[in-house]
């Protein structure tokens, strides 16, 4: 974390370009690459064990903004906020699309409210209860509403819908359930809007998830229509899943629609991005890359942030996060995929698996520091957050 | 094990029908249920470390014959044998199919082999080279000529195909080279022909496998046509996967085409039927027993043992399975649905639960032994088979 | 959930003698087993995402001793009632100890709070801030005192100390900390205290937990002596542990102190006990069954639920999850083990597995009845609360 | 792999001196570091569905001496060869060390067959059979001869003890015939050897391992005496376990014997070090190098390869693997330690990440190859043996 002297970045970047060749066009990649934070991750946070505060952290959805506009103003990479109706309620939305406007910063994936309230413990759209399926429809209907004043295109639904216990549920009636209410929904967006649906294995139920793997949001996707996408939590799998294979077996059907980007070791931990096991990142990062550069392929996909920052200052866990990102998406555009694809079907085991290595080993903090540099921001955006004097205001000010 | 005395059958069939009613259906549907047996499951096998031989096992394609048939002999529920083409192989399939008829049996799925050849060590359908994967889809043809010179309506395909470290394979690339190929098998399938799918989640591939779960498998099913369908196997899951809601997903999309029945509790450890969590066993036929008695599910469904058997005797190990099958179904048959669906309807987590327990628990054991004595058999196949000696004749002949 | 008619238990009494002998021993030992709840179990929880209230649940602790005292009534089993001292206070613990005797009750294990504040987000006893650490053990030592107050002689420590990212912590200076400070605890408490060490191998921390696995317990453990035992709570492992292997490994030890029951299927899930794998729950109870018939093995083990009733009724999950655990412990101790030895000794490997299943597939449901019968209490406990008014009133009682 | 030019790593080299400072201690230490490769993994091998052949792999003990020879030739760093008694049989073992020593290598860690033989299927230290259990012994204490034979210091034991259904073996009578055996064994060891326990999860067992994690292994220790030492293998493990703080813990008991280093995805899959997660490889390193500048741990611990070459080329799957060792260990010098333990203090969990991130995102590849020019080494191996013909020569010589 020493300030990175202008100097030894040219002298690196002369390294790597003569090892990569010329990086103008990885730099235009990794400057047009963006990613949304989301407002829930800016306000005090915890495990089901406490909730830990946080001196400064966000109390009000404009205070949200507030610190958005901030990581995106050191970072340059994060125009967007997610907004989460479970806790983001305003009267006017388009007033608060303007107040992002004049913050630097857009609405981004709208996220209905599904799990918070009394009324959901035993689901929402899959509840037995008609009425309170009846009033979840209300609340989603809404959402598209509030996307619309906000002036966002993407609906992104997580379900916490599931069961407990054996013979809590009827599986295939909640998915009948489940089906229907998302046509219901999916027929009421515009036609410019994206529905994104994401999966998740287990919690806050334990026994079953209605939507549960990439392959039953595929499958509802499929019910719906051709705006109707999969999003892939990063902490959303089983242990041992290879994540990059979903994400190029989605890419390759057309339906990935988007990340909820983090890190897991156990569970759905919610830790910073890339801080577990960072080669997965570059490999995911790595079919990102690959299926750009394939005209026959299909990736409109967004990157969201969705962390849980219980000890980690959430503003700097954003600022690590994105820098983290584009470290791996960077690394990503650094293979060589002509000699890569040569090494496969040679058999050269070792060659490919190197090919890999070669970008992913090389280190590429001195070119996002002239990228940076390059589009008027800190070389260094988590020490310049540091030398503003940010916290220390909004420590005063939210009290 | 002790040998079990008639009128406690009947004094615990009475016990039985007091709690659960008329169990005539019941006793019809167990004696309906019909498990295939596979031939690669009575000769010598192991693990990586070693293979261990059984004085006795199989030594021929003729031998496993009698032995599966010896298997339907005492258990009168697995009329059908699966032949594998790895080891299968006769001249004439049709003499073949003779020679099981005579022993009491029938053919049942057949098995292509893509995995055991030096050639398949980096793939068959997706292997980088063309002459291979050409020399797979000759192999695949034949498996339907074998099939029907056998005079079965199944194949079913699992493939090895997969790659151990990060950047040997393209995933899309092999995932195109899978769909074209099923393409030309599935189009050379006859009318009445099923394709069987079977997904795993490693091994012998152990970073990415090309057909590792469910999904993937569904996907390749849509691209074929609605003569394909999934193939479960109990023990190609990650850890923590409920299957009995992918089995109720499946059903539910019309895709669920049979399962390979065995436990586990690590890995794929092909250890027998219900050896290592019952309870889970029987939630999976309860969703089946749910689906058969309701008209808009569709539920034609293999049953098919697909077991190791290391350590057990083979013939005894078969014989087991098929009885912890039966339990398990016969369990599954009492839950009172009726009063489920109200319990579920309510939100009466705790009645809900316990009306499956209430089934669970039973002691369904006089009432298997009544349905074998029903049937002309002995009611404890296991002792039977073990008094028969069987196994001391076949010692002493297979040397 | 039908009333149980006696005439029906007696006659299944009598098949089972017919089959496992002698039922005397095993109903006395059935009688004698004692199952401690916990305070925290009675009042409101839930998950990261929402805390689900339930209409009656208590709100204080005096209602939690209540509550406790109601299980006790009416399952025969539960005298004890555990205390956290994150939420049980109270001025006086003598007095406390006197109101749970007059409801037919007492204090069981004190659990010290070493998670829930502020000053432990960074740790309690490992906490690298030296005041922390000191508060910490001011807690601790209090805690002792507190035991002695109710007539307690069981401190159960359970720690959330660990790290959420790789270098945050410095894990042998933690160790050491841990160490030292259970020595200053250890050496407090008065000559017939137990200290139970509780292991978790994640959460509240996410990249590594002080004492995440049963090795690091024991060896705290023997760090300070004899009294010192460890804690195994069921859903504290990785999947795939082999649980009853660990259990029979400290009994050998010496070392198994205790149990928090609940059960998992994916991670803490906390849900009712056998709820998810009922067998592995028996095969738990098989080793304590066979342990306690062992002169030389020692077995002086507390049983502790710790669930979290999220959607179940609490009271009511309570006694589910002690009928459980009774089955579970009656069918252990059905197990031939004379036979088993045998068969295992022989390497009949499905006959000594069919003893086991022998045991477990027996229907105890008349012989628990039985046993309640003998006892005073009512042979269907969960169906006598639901009849007894106790929640209308407190629902009524408790708003 | 382009071949690396000698003014780019010295421009390289001086980079890192401006960021890391002085790096001769760091080039000392990586100089210092041996790597043991094991005999095993120079043959052909597979997995239980085929073994899969390479042109040229070695066929008999002399041939993989060969082959450990050129790879230390080529790496400098693997100057000692592991032998498997399940294998390497030779009549004289002194003969063999001077024909390893005349190669320029010289034997490593005996490593007893305790698996590969019929007899072994029930166990083997752990078998009900006694006279299994003496064959066992004779084994191991031959083993004892053979190390001493060949001047070896290390016996390492892995032991595919267990059992694969519940009922199948007596947990507790299992554990006493191991430490019983273990005791026989380590009281005939020579003063100057050193016992290596070696645990592992699963397999070839699938319902239990008699030595199933570290904390089994410990406690045999422990009974053992201090010339007893745990073995981790990468594999080993659950997923999700933190291996890096069992490392940690174990070095502060003074319990760390060696690594058989590899990496798992998802079981023991024995792939390539470093290949899924190199960031946990860092990470153990990372204890290894903190603990060697501590002067009050004990940190005297064995490299070994132990990994599965099916699919890549033997010879080059070991110099890969060791370059990704030193790698992993180069890195791990560079943390910059004072700081690490200030930001732990601080409890600024972000700089402490990234400062062992910023070492750990270095690249040291011109660094590893300066300190092979330095040695007299190619700055490449693997380029530099692909280029040497060797595989040629062999290919043709093996046939």
């Amino acid at each position: 974390m020493k300030r990175i002297d202008t100097n030894s970045i040219a002298r690196s970047m002369e390294e790597l370009e003569t090892r990569f060749g010329d990086l103008g066009p990885v730099k235009e990649r990794v400057k047009a690459h963006e990613i949304e934070t989301p407002s829930w991750g800016y306000s005090d946070s915890g495990t089901r064990f406490a909730t830990f505060t946080q001196p400064g952290a966000a109390r009000t959805l404009l205070e949200k903004i507030d610190d958005a506009a901030v990581v995106h103003k050191f970072t340059g990479a994060a125009p967007s906020v997610a907004l989460h109706l479970a806790w983001d309620h305003v009267d006017d939305y388009g007033e608060l699309a303007a107040y992002a406007k004049e913050q630097g910063v857009r609405v981004g994936a709208i996220n209905p409210d599904l799990f918070s309230e009394q009324d959901y413990k035993l689901g929402s759209l899959t509840n037995e209860s008609e009425s309170i399926r009846k009033k979840t429809l209300d609340h989603l209907l809404w959402s598209i509403e509030v996307a619309q004043a906000a002036g966002s295109t993407v609906v992104s639904l997580w379900f916490g819908d599931g069961t407990n216990f054996p013979g809590q549920g009827d599986f295939r009636r909640r998915k009948k359930w489940m089906q229907e209410g998302l046509r219901t929904v999916y027929e009421a967006m515009p036609d410019d809007m994206r529905m994104l649906l994401e999966y998740k294995l287990f919690e806050p139920a334990f026994y079953h998830t209605d939507m549960a793997d990439w392959g039953m949001a595929y499958v509802f996707c499929l019910h719906l229509g051709d705006r109707a996408f999969v999003l892939m939590d990063l902490g959303h799998h089983a242990l041992g899943t290879n994540i990059e294979h979903i994400v190029a077996f989605l890419i390759a059907e057309g339906r990935l629609g988007g990340f909820h980007l983090n890190a897991k070791k156990y569970a759905d931990d919610d830790l910073t991005v890339g801080s577990i096991n960072p080669y997965e990142l570059f490999l995911i990062y790595n079919e990102i890359a690959a299926a750009e550069e394939d005209p026959n392929a299909r990736a409109d996909i967004g990157f969201m942030l969705d962390q849980s920052h219980n000890l980690k200052p959430k503003i700097e866990a954003m600022i690590q996060s994105i820098m983290a990102c584009q470290a791996a998406y960077a690394r990503a555009l650094l293979v060589d995929r002509k000699a890569l694809a040569a090494a496969q079907h040679e058999g050269d085991i070792i060659r490919a698996e190197n090919l890999l290595l070669d970008a992913y080993q090389a280190d590429v903090r001195p070119l996002l520091a002239q990228i940076r540099i390059e589009s008027g921001l800190d070389p260094d955006p988590l020490a310049a957050f540091r030398a503003s004097g940010y916290m220390k205001k909004v420590r005063k000010a939210r009290t």
